[in-house]
């Protein structure tokens, strides 16, 4: 355990805003970085193809999104061998854990769509 | 089950840019509701304390994501008689089951800090 440094014996806390944990998580739960990862959870992937997956994302922002991810050690970027040369985009094991909540939360509010359709009809707008 | 209107046989799919699932997905996911809806699934709470506890919320912000989850059927705002009377916000139970797989997210992204900035430190940019 390292004990130099002020904060190493801090826990790790998504409310705290200087916290890692909370950056990681708002890095994995942003607009694309949620679907790119329901995405490679289905299998290593091609950019092309991660763009039609992901539908509305462009070019730029999925890119972005790719490096941040790959930053946070989320996914590796593998040139794979081959005539031509193609690029993959792969989940590191803690992508794909990570992945994993992200797919039991969107199972979960697939299977709820008539309840929130419900909860927005009723809503009355203060 | 119904089957007039176009539609109505297609499965929900987060990864639909029209389907109601994608919309409920990016409203619990979006930077703030993910810490609302982590915070409410520790209990009830006024809007002050949760402003207290998702760190760096503004009021305004704050007001636009209770809206907005309470729209989708996430959270109920309780009016409590008392003297002086206070509202309250909480999780219904599509919102605790959502809460539920954040708090797992969260739970995974706190315990991988490590890992994470490892993962920071050695990441080259492109």
């Amino acid at each position: 355990m390292q004990t130099d440094g002020p904060g190493q014996d801090l826990v790790a806390d998504v409310f705290a805003r200087e916290c890692t944990s909370r950056a990681a998580f708002e890095d994995v739960t942003s607009k694309w970085a949620s679907l790119v990862l329901l995405a490679l959870g289905e299998g290593p992937v091609r950019f092309n193809a991660l763009r039609r997956r992901v539908d509305g994302v462009s070019e730029k922002m999925l890119s972005q999104t790719l490096q941040a991810l790959e930053r946070d050690g989320m996914l590796t970027r593998d040139v794979v061998t081959a005539i031509p040369p193609r690029v993959e985009y792969e989940l590191t094991p803690l992508g794909t854990a990570v992945a994993g909540h992200l797919r039991g939360l969107a199972d979960l509010l697939e299977a709820s769509v008539p309840q929130v359709e419900t909860a927005r009809r009723n809503h009355v707008q203060r």
